[in-house]
C-alpha cells in the first residue's frame, strides 16, 4: 500500500517475475498484446478494467448472501440450535470455495468435457508461485481469477439451501461430508451441462443466473434430504395436528432476507459477466421489481389465506420473487418481471402450507422458495420471452431430478453408514449443547431452557 | 452465465430482438451512434460504463439503508412491537419501488410538467417485452434503468422516516395506505419542484442529495403524523413526568446506524450522478467528516447535558451529521463539513429533548434527525457556499411545509375513516400479537411479557 | 441530484469557482492537462475513473469492517457490557477519521520527512472553501480525497483491535484518550516507516496491506494494554483454574466475522491502489482462499485439541487466515495462500489457549488473531515469495515492538494519572450501567441480572 512513490500499475519487480508475464502474454489469445503491461496501455483496457471490477464487486455481494443465509436460517430456527446453524454456514462457505478452487471451477467450465461429465483439473499447478492461466484466451471481459472468485461464491449457495431445510436435527459430521460431495462434485458436474456448454446448452436451454442450476438444484437436494431425514420431533402430532415451531429471532431473519436481496444484485447483475450498462441496469431493475412484487403478493395472499399479515411469509415472498426472476432477469420485460414476482410470491405461500400438510418438515421454507420457485422462474422464461417452454421444462426437470436423486442416494448412504440424525435427547436439548458444547446466548433466560 | 463460449457484450440473438435496438438507437440523441452495439465499440463507452456502474453500486448502497432503517427502528422500540416494525419496513421498500416504477419516476423527472405538478406516465408501455426508453437522450452518464433503480431506492426513504416516528401504536392498514400515497404521489410531486427542474430549481435553490427533498420531507411528514396520532400510552404521565421508554436492543440500533452511514456513501456519492473521481471522492470525504463530527458533538453535548455518554444520542449524532451534509456535500469545504456535522450533532440532542418536553412522542428521534437537521443542512449551504441563504430558506420551508400539511390532511382523513391507532389493549400487549399474531422472540423470557 | 437537465460532469458554476480549478490544474503534474475539465475529456480519464471508483468502494468496504469489529466484540463479551462496547466503537471510527483528516494522513504520506518521524501538516488549509491539493502530482490512479478516505478507514482499525482486548473492565475516558493518541499519532508515525517511504521501505521490507503495519501494530498495542490493565475479575481463579467467560451472542459474533471477511476484500483489494484487473482479482482470490483455509484449520485443530467443533475458534480461524494473507496477498501463489491460511488457523487456536494459560485475558482473542498471526503473515512473505526472510523479521518486530512499548508507556501513564480500570463493583454490575446508565437489552430477562 505504499503510494505516491511508485505507480502501482507497474508492479514491483519481484512480483512481475513471480507472475511470469512472459507465459501470460501467450494466453491473451485474440487480444494479441505483447504482454499484460502492453495491454494495460492499450485503448480497450479501461473497459476491461470496469468489466472486471464489476465481476469482483458482484463476487463480494454474493459472498454477503452467505451471511444472509446464515442469519435467515438462524432467525427461523430455535435458539438452542443457533451455534450449530452458524457453524454449518461457516463450513459451507469454506468448503465451497476450497473445493471449487481445487477442482470445481475447472470442471464446470471445462477444457476436457464430453458434454455430460466434465473431468476438469486443479486450479493452477502445485507449486509456490506458478499460477498459470491468470487470464483465459477465449473472452476478454474479466480475468480468470475474477471469474473464479465470482463462480466460487455461487458454488457454495446450493449447499446453503440444504442447510436450512435439514436444520435442528441433522448430525453435524454427516452434513459436513454431504456438503463436500454436493458442492465439490455434484454442483460443478451438473452446472457444466449448461454453463460449461454441455448438453442442455446445446439444446437451447436458458437459465440466466441459475433459477434451476443453483436454486432448483439446492431446493430439490433439500427435499431429498428432508425425506431421508424425517421431520423434527414434535412437529407432526398424532391425530394429524401440525405444531408450528417458531423461529427465535425475527430481526435476524429479516436481516438475512435484506442481505440476500442486496446480494442478489450481484448474483443476477454479475451474471451479465460484464459491466454492460444497459444489461446490468436492466437486470438490477427486473431483480428488484420481482423481489418486491413477490413480497407484496405474499403479503396479500398470506393475509387472505391465514388471516394475518405474516412477516415470515413476506420474507419468503421476497426470496420467491428473487428466485423466480433469476432465470430470465435479462430476457423478460419489466412488467413480466412484476408478474413473475407476483406469481412466485403467491406460489411460495401455498407451497409452504402444502409441504407442511404432507409432512415434509422444512424449517425455513427452502424447498418452496428455491425448489418450487426455481422451477417457476425457469418455466417463466418460456412464457415471457422467445425461449421454448418445452426446453425450459426439460432443463429445469433435469436439474431438479438430478439434485434430488443424487442427494437421495448420497444421504441414504450416509444414513446407512455414519448416521445422519442426532439422538432424540440431543434434539430435545438442542444441537448447540449436543454437538458443540456451547450455547448461543448464555446470558439470556430462555424459554427453551425451562423445557418449553 | 455461460462463459468462455461467447462474448456477453454481443448478447444472445433472442435478447437483442427483445430489446429492439433499432428503436433504441433513435433515442441516443446527441450521441448519434448507429446503434447501442456501435456505442459499445466507441471511445466514450468505457467512461459511460464506469459512470453507470457507480450509479448501480450507489443504488445497492441506498437499498442497504432500508435494512439500516429497519434495524435502527427495531432496536429503538420495544420487543413486543418488533415484528410490526420489520413488517412495515418490508412494505415500504416494496411499495416504494413498485409505485415509483408505475408512476413516480416519470412524474418526478418529467416530460409533461408545468413547474409545479408533474403528470408523468408509467414506466415503459404495458406489454411483455416492449421496454422503450432504455436510455434517455438528454444525458449520457448512465442508463435510464440505472437512474430509475437509484431514484427508486431514494423514494422509499421518505416513508421509512415516518415509520419510526409513529412506531408502537399506529394501525397497520392505515399506515400501509399512507405509505402508498406518500411515496407514490407526494414525494415525486414535490421532488420534481427541484430535481425535475420545477419552480424551486428555477429560483436557484440547491439541495444536492436531499436534506430537504428527502429528509426534511420525511421528518415533517413524521411530525404531522405524530401530532395526529398522539404519544404512546404511558409516555407522558400526569404531573408532567416523562417516562423514558427504552429501545430493546442497542446492537440492532447500532447495526442500523452503521449501515445507514455506509449507505450514505451511495446516497450522497451516487447523487453526483457520475463516477467523476474528483467530485465523488470529495463527497465521500465531506460525508464521512460530517458524520463523525456529528457523533463527536453528540457525545460531548449529551455527556454535558444529561451527564452520561449516551449511546443513542451518539447514534443519532452520526445520522444528524449525515442529514446535515446531504444538501451541500459537493459544495462546501471540508472544514465546513466538520462544522456542519458538529452543529448538527449538537442540534439533534437539544431537539430530541425539546420534542420530548412538548410531548411530541417520536420513539426513534426521526423528526429531529431528519426534519430539524434537514433544515439545518439546507440552510448551511447558504452559510458555507455561494448559495443564497434566503433562497435556501424558502426551499427548505417549502418542502417541510408541504410534507407537513399533506401528511396532516391525509393522516387526519385516515383517522376519520379507517382509524389510525390500535386499541389501548393491543398497544399494551404489543402490536406483534395484535396485528400479526406472531412474536419476534418466542424463545426468550421477556420482561414485557410479565407486564413490565 | 437534478438530472436530465445538465451534464453533472460540467459542474455548476458556483462549484467550479469554489474548487478553484485554476489552482488545481497546476497540481496535475506529469499529466500536464490544462485543467481538470480538459483531463475529463482526455483518453486516460476512463481508466482513472475506474481506478478511483475502486478505491472508494474499497473505502466503503473497510468502513464496514468497523461494524464487523463492533458486532464481533459485542457478541464475544457479556450483555452487561454491550452498550460500552458499541460506544467505544463509535468513538474509534469518529476519532480515527477526524484525527487522520487533521494530521495523520499528511504525516503518514509525508512531504516533510526524515525517514523516521513525519511531521506532516493538516489536510487543506483552514478556511471555508480553500480545499487545495485535491489531487496529488506524483501518481495518477486516484484522487487525493479518494486516497484520504481509504487510508482514514484503515487508520481507525488499529485502535479497534485494542478495544476488544481490553473490553469489560477498561474505564471509558481513559480508553477514549488512549485511542486519540494511538490512532492520531502513533499509527501514522510508524506507518510512514514503510508506506510513507521511510527507513523500513528503504531496507526492502514488504507488507502489502498491513499484516504488521496495521494488525501486528494493533495486536501488540493490545497486549501491552492487557498487561497493564490485568484480567477480568473472576477469570483466573485461585488454584490455577481458568473460568471461561462466554460471549453473549454467537449470531452477533458471526455477523461480525462475515462482515470483516467481506470488508477484507476492500482492505486487501483496495491496497492494490488501482483497479488493475489482474492484481485485484488475484488479491480477492488469495484473500478468500486464506480465510477459508484458516477456518478449516481452526475447525480441525479445535476439534482435535478441545474435542468439539468450536464456533468461536472457527470464527477466529477465518480472521487468522485473513490477517495472515494481508502482508503478501499480491505476492504469494494461490497454494501458498492456502498454506498460509491453514497455518494461521492452527496458530490461532494454540495461541488463544496459550495466552489464557499465562493469564493474559483477551476476551475476543485479538492479540492472537492480529498480533501473532500478523507476525506469521509478514514472515510468510519471506517464505513464500522472493522477499528476504530476515528483513521481514526486522520489519514485523519493529512494528510489534514499537506498538507494544508505546502503548505500555502511554497506558501506564494513564493508569498513574486518571485511572484505567473501573471499580470492582462496576465491573461486576457491568459497564453499561456504570459508565452509561443504560442497558443494552432492557426487555429481556438476563441471567447476569440475577447475579450469575
Amino acid at each position: 500500500m505504499m503510494q505516491k512513490l511508485k505507480n502501482p500499475r507497474l508492479f514491483g519487480t519481484a512480483l512481475s517475475a513471480l507472475f511470469g508475464y512472459t507465459a501470460l502474454s501467450a494466453t491473451l489469445g485474440a487480444q494479441e498484446y505483447g504482454s499484460y503491461e502492453a495491454f494495460t496501455e492499450s485503448e480497450g483496457f479501461a473497459l476491461f478494467a470496469v468489466n472486471n471490477l464489476w465481476i469482483l464487486m458482484a463476487a463480494a455481494l454474493v459472498f454477503l448472501m452467505h451471511l444472509g443465509f446464515a442469519t435467515l436460517e438462524t432467525g427461523l430456527t430455535r435458539s438452542k440450535n443457533t451455534v450449530n446453524v452458524l457453524f454449518k454456514n461457516c463450513w459451507i462457505i469454506s468448503i465451497g470455495i476450497l473445493t471449487y478452487f481445487l477442482w470445481g471451477f475447472n470442471a464446470m467450465y471445462p477444457g476436457d468435457f464430453n458434454g455430460v461429465i466434465a473431468l476438469g483439473s486443479a486450479a493452477g499447478s502445485m507449486g509456490l508461485n506458478l499460477d498459470v492461466g491468470l487470464m483465459t484466451d477465449a473472452y476478454a471481459d474479466y480475468t480468470w481469477w475474477g471469474d473464479f472468485i465470482f463462480q466460487a461464491m455461487f458454488a457454495a449457495t446450493a449447499a446453503t439451501i440444504v442447510s436450512g431445510a435439514v436444520a435442528e436435527r441433522v448430525k453435524l459430521p454427516a452434513f459436513m461430508l454431504f456438503v463436500v460431495v454436493l458442492v465439490g462434485f455434484a454442483y460443478p458436474l451438473s452446472g457444466s451441462w449448461q454453463w460449461g456448454g454441455g448438453w442442455l446448452d446445446a439444446m437451447g436451454f436458458y437459465d440466466f443466473a441459475g433459477s434451476s442450476i443453483v436454486h432448483g438444484f439446492g431446493g430439490f437436494a433439500a427435499l431429498a434430504c428432508v425425506i431421508v431425514l424425517g421431520p423434527r420431533a414434535g412437529k407432526y402430532l398424532p391425530g394429524g395436528k401440525i405444531r408450528p415451531i417458531l423461529g427465535h429471532s425475527m430481526p435476524l431473519a429479516t436481516i438475512g432476507v435484506f442481505l440476500l436481496f442486496l446480494g442478489w444484485f450481484g448474483f443476477n447483475g454479475g451474471s451479465v459477466l460484464s459491466a454492460d450498462p444497459l444489461l446490468v441496469s436492466y437486470v438490477f431493475t427486473t431483480t428488484a421489481l420481482a423481489a418486491v412484487s413477490g413480497g407484496i403478493a405474499a403479503t396479500v395472499v398470506s393475509w387472505g389465506v391465514i388471516k394475518k399479515p405474516d412477516l415470515t411469509m413476506v420474507l419468503n415472498g421476497f426470496l420467491a420473487g428473487l428466485v423466480g426472476i433469476t432465470a430470465g432477469a435479462d430476457a423478460v420485460g419489466t412488467y413480466s418481471a412484476v408478474i413473475i414476482g407476483l406469481v412466485a410470491g403467491a406460489i411460495v405461500v401455498f407451497s409452504i402450507l402444502m409441504f407442511d400438510k404432507i409432512k415434509i418438515d422444512d424449517p425455513v421454507g427452502a424447498i418452496s422458495v428455491h425448489g418450487i420457485c426455481g422451477i417457476w422462474g425457469t418455466l417463466a422464461v418460456g412464457l415471457f420471452s422467445a425461449q421454448s417452454f418445452g426446453i425450459q421444462l426439460v432443463g429445469t426437470l433435469s436439474y431438479c431430478a438430478f439434485a434430488f436423486l443424487f442427494s437421495l442416494a448420497l444421504f441414504s448412504l450416509l444414513k446407512a453408514t455414519m448416521g445422519i440424525r442426532v439422538s432424540p435427547d440431543e434434539e430435545s436439548q438442542g444441537l448447540d449443547i449436543g454437538e458443540h458444547g456451547q450455547e448461543a446466548y448464555p446470558d439470556f433466560q430462555l424459554a427453551t431452557r425451562s423445557g418449553v
